[in-house]
């Protein structure tokens, strides 16, 4: 397997999708042009984070994954030749959403969905409205580039679905996402948000030592009812296989976010942490438990 | 349940166990003077970390859990009105040894044992050949401070390890630790090795919002048959519910590290960040598996 290069789309969303769609084109040929393997876009790109606030009228902007948004972009991969992450706000059947990604590969064609498997329900983040729970289970693509991984967002907390990706084969697990700060709490618990979201996905990287990246919207997002809105804090990053950052973005701007990978890295540090070799998976089945009060 | 006082007693081997012992003792009655509530002793703090090499002779360190390091440490439990955590080499039976620690609580009698799960073997730390996999489970100790979760070394760098001991409902993980740098190893690598292991444990707080502490020994040790040695590392640590990091030792000098734990902030930090609601434990079952090559 050969090193290549992985770029992050750092990007703001636009007034409409239509812009949206043609913004994140002509990022992805840039970040082709200057020679990138696999490119990632942002959780939900194609729109304004809607789910500040629960509103059934946004559920029409959910489309099918043979809608525009995946076939516009799968396109520019093929255009491109490269591998492309579509992360979309899937309409699966009437009354039936999830948030999605597709894979499309430098052939054009889509290699398959992933649907996020946790969904988060917060002030400014009321997802739990609007997508059913993911069943597709945690994978990994077979890839021109290798074997990757896709998470979405909240997924990022949870250190099974990491690891299951991994078991699957990902040697990098990419994670679109669309998170920010509120307004009001960003002076007392902005630098410890931002620091635990970074924290928890290079752990992820080191326990299986993989790589992970998060790529993350940008922008100051006020919803149509208005409110203090939420302002997205960028800082997409990539992290090495003993989980320390290789590359970071700023919490402003939109931007390309370049790294080379190395999947031979992966095997030299397992070789020399053998994690996987001493993992006791004959004593893990409570992890399939809510919480273990009932045999204590 | 209250606030209360952590101490770690990072401290050095000494030549014999007698004197390990003693040492011990007035290191706990020290932190116990201090206000200490709950104290903890690092891996194997009775003897020099004889896992360097494999030799059958050092079997003859080990004792049964009712032997002199945890009968005496235990009466300090009780002299002190604490709760104590005394790893200790454990003689199971004839040839069935663990490495194991016992918990102790301020009526000087002992709660429970905890066999360290996850056995290392690497150059320098040989732990298969010394330790049968431990067979007690992920626990947690009702204690009078609270529930209080225990791991060992090795333990760290498995997220389900720690996964597991919070839903036994552990709202501190101790990680009583030997680990340290291969002197040639050290200027290349050392930086990022101990950086790995701090980010392990910090994660582990971050990923079920408890409290994770690690005590780790200090000093350079040579093992009998000449060598360069381990240069254990020290760096003992609290780290809180967002993995942020509240306390910290030196890299090479004996102390008590002691941190204030008040255990109400687990569940603000879960109100505000509900990962136990949202685990999705009807999709984990795979965590069982050695890899998943069988289902692709």
């Amino acid at each position: 397997m050969k090193p290549y290069d992985l770029a992050l789309i750092q990007m703001a969303a636009r007034a409409s999708k239509d812009e949206s769609l043609k913004a994140a084109g002509e990022l992805v040929r840039e970040a082709a042009g200057r020679g990138a393997g696999l490119v990632c876009l942002p959780e939900l790109f194609a729109t304004p984070y809607f789910c500040q606030t629960e509103e059934h009228a946004f559920f029409d902007l959910a489309e099918p994954a043979n809608g525009p948004t995946v076939t516009e972009l799968a396109k520019v991969a093929g255009q491109t030749r490269t591998t492309l992450v579509i992360p979309f706000f899937e309409r699966r059947a009437p009354g039936l959403y999830h948030n999605s990604l597709a894979v499309a590969g430098p052939d054009g064609e889509a290699l398959g969905l992933y649907r996020k498997m946790h969904i988060p329900d917060d002030p400014g983040y009321y997802e739990k409205f609007y997508f059913a729970p993911g069943d597709t289970g945690f994978k990994s693509f077979d890839t021109a580039v290798g074997p990757v991984g896709t998470l979405i967002c909240w997924d990022q907390w949870f250190p099974e679905a990491a690891r299951l990706t991994a078991l699957a084969g990902a040697m990098l697990i990419v994670y679109p996402t669309a998170i920010g700060w509120h307004p009001a709490e960003k002076a007392e618990y902005g630098a410890v948000q931002r620091e635990a979201w970074q924290l928890a996905q290079r752990a992820h990287a080191l326990s299986s030592h993989v790589f992970t990246a998060a790529v993350n919207r940008v922008g100051h997002e006020i919803p149509p009812g208005g409110g203090a809105g939420i302002e997205f804090w960028g800082s997409s990053f990539v992290a090495g296989p003993m989980g320390e950052i290789l590359a970071q973005a700023s919490t402003d701007k939109e931007e390309i976010l370049t790294c080379r990978i190395d999947p031979k890295q992966v095997e030299t540090t397992r070789r020399h942490w053998p994690f996987l070799r001493d993992r006791r998976i004959d004593a893990y089945a409570g992890i399939s438990r809510r919480f273990a009060d009932g045999d204590r």
